[in-house]
């Protein structure tokens, strides 16, 4: 997508033909600064921080992150080594692990003279994977947004989106605005709604700066507005992304998605997820009760990263020093309250029986698995 | 209540028996500081910077704000000059109006060398019945919260909260902590889940603090949390406040608190309102269609201020400075989605008939009203 006027991707070999460039994410909105990796450290070290994050981009990463691992130490061991370090930095990424063993198949079998190679060509085509599945996404959202527009007599489609499943949590396109973007540069006039997404305010600082950066009409509004909003008409879908479907199409997904659900039923407003299928997760049924929730650090509520007055970045603390803090980071929205989840396949139902139909190859090879232990 | 130990409340006239006291709510959480209201300018910034916020405290604002108007000028003139002052300074608060309309009953037919000591009295006294009136609903919601605890064999009785409906927003007491603060008080074990309340964070700031102050067991939470506690049984019951109930029972709240309405409908979780019934508008039904919605600065959406590491209280902006903003301050939870309404008079069903026989005076007095127009 575009930045200044440029196109960018998220992640790229830089020039000297090893090295990994990738957008710094933790100094967005505010400045636009690139980080160079040079070293399987680097590599867990931009995951950890989250100067990467999205589960496809965390997934590239650590595929590049193989690479730069196997420079250092390509035997067996090097290679186990790149592939805890890179496995710890986000232990519950699915993606992250996805990549993990992508890569280790790619490169078990292979004498390490010949790993460096093939690590590069296989981080290559994850990403080039991910532009693929994001485009097909797009493609089948886009549809969704036609139909939209069309009764509305070709009027502005306002979307709500949470969070950030754009282009910077992916390679390129993203998940959620995949079809927002090609809704765009189809000329359909569209319009965000950008939740602000506390703690961590991915929408505010993210998404809005990408959209703004390609030039999508949007509007930043605070995670309690949505509902409001939808009750006066402002909203005719949502679009989100995930971190985790289940099975039978609970989605679990940043903390807040689930209230959103629940105000698009309560106003017939259509509420699709977006996802590539790497998301769903076979093995598990119901999200509510089987995915657990990862709570964050206090500070991520406790205190708001921003730019002063006079141009330094700086936190300021905006809880009383002696309340306690919760800081749960995912919520998992129920199947019922969702209209589709638009996945590289298509639209599909979020039903057991639907996805196992759109993704067989995947749906079996988890029976097979569960029979297996 | 109490702070650093000592009982407050957050209006007082001064030992010089005129000027106004009030805590500066803009401090908060970071610095207990008092303003001074030495006249009419002063009373109507104090309302419209949000020194003082909460329909209970504006409205004894206003009260007293006509009494330093009329120490300058006590004429007709004078009154109907401080009146159209301060009713500017926050055109939606129906307590502000009413407070006004309660000052000018009282002062309308003296002669201009009475009305001082006379509107002092009828402030002070607004006041007082603002006190006993938020007692009231802690002993109605007392009773609510007795009987979870009950159910529960004694166990922690875990209650959700938005927004600032706590004594900061009253003269003492709060409504919707009034029952919290009682059963504090009489030794029930009650945890506040405190919702953050983007975009002013009267939550994280204002409820926080107060309920830390007087010791009652709190965790800060972000808005988008609300939805996942009640999803895993962590919340026994949410009591918000409200800026306007309807004569059917709508309210009108603080953005976002339709959200958790519906979170609470969803799993099952009693949903209770608590109100004076000066904030019952009985010549308003359908909320949502009539409620006309206050759209406030971008600044507040785009910028957060709190206490930087070293000290200081500065502001941060979080939205790219090209993005636009939407600031939507209240919105409107539906009758159907409320379990009760918490009044002095006891807990009544969000009901037009209901409401009607709690408070057939004012129903009947809006029937006329509409019956003379």
């Amino acid at each position: 997508m575009r930045v200044n006027g440029k196109h960018m991707t998220t992640i790229w070999v830089e020039p000297d033909g090893w090295s990994i460039g990738v957008i710094d994410q933790t100094r967005l909105p505010h400045e636009f600064a690139v980080a160079h990796l040079r070293s399987l450290e680097d590599a867990a070290r931009a995951i950890k921080t989250m100067q990467v994050r999205g589960a496809p981009l965390i997934g590239a990463t650590a595929a590049y992150g193989i690479c730069l691992g196997l420079r250092e130490d390509a035997s067996d061991a090097g290679l186990a080594h790149a592939r805890t370090t890179l496995r710890a930095t986000r232990p519950t990424a699915i993606n992250l692990q996805w990549a993990l063993d992508e890569m280790t198949k790619a490169l078990r079998d292979a004498i390490p003279a010949d790993r460096l190679g093939l690590a590069y060509a296989r981080a290559a085509s994850i990403c080039a994977e991910d532009v693929a599945i994001n485009q097909g996404i797009g493609r089948h959202g886009l549809g969704l947004i036609e139909a939209i527009a069309a009764r509305k007599g070709g009027g502005r489609v306002n979307i709500l989106t949470h969070c950030n499943a754009g282009w910077l949590a992916a390679v390129d396109w993203g998940t959620a605005t995949a079809p927002i973007y090609l809704a765009h540069n189809h000329g359909l006039d569209v319009h965000i709604w950008v939740d602000e997404t506390r703690p961590r305010n991915q929408g505010a600082a993210l998404t809005a700066w990408e959209l703004g950066n390609h030039g999508v009409p949007h509007t930043v509004v605070v995670d309690n507005v949505g509902g409001h909003l939808m009750q006066h008409g402002l909203v005719d879908m949502a679009i989100v992304g995930t971190d985790r479907v289940t099975a039978r199409g609970d989605v679990c997904n940043k903390i807040g998605t689930y209230l959103k659900a629940l105000a698009a039923r309560d106003n017939s407003v259509p509420f699709y997820v977006a996802l590539p299928s790497p998301t769903i997760d076979f093995a598990v049924s119901d999200g509510l009760a089987e995915i657990p929730i990862e709570q964050r650090d206090r500070e991520e509520v406790a205190a708001v990263t921003g730019r002063c007055r006079d141009g330094r970045i700086d936190t300021v603390t905006i809880v009383p020093a002696s309340s306690p803090v919760a800081n749960y980071a995912f919520d998992v929205t129920p199947a019922r309250l969702i209209t589709g989840l638009i996945t590289e396949r298509g639209v599909v139902a979020p039903e057991a029986s639907a996805l196992a139909a759109a993704f067989p190859e995947r749906a079996a090879a988890a029976t097979a698995r569960e029979a297996a232990e």
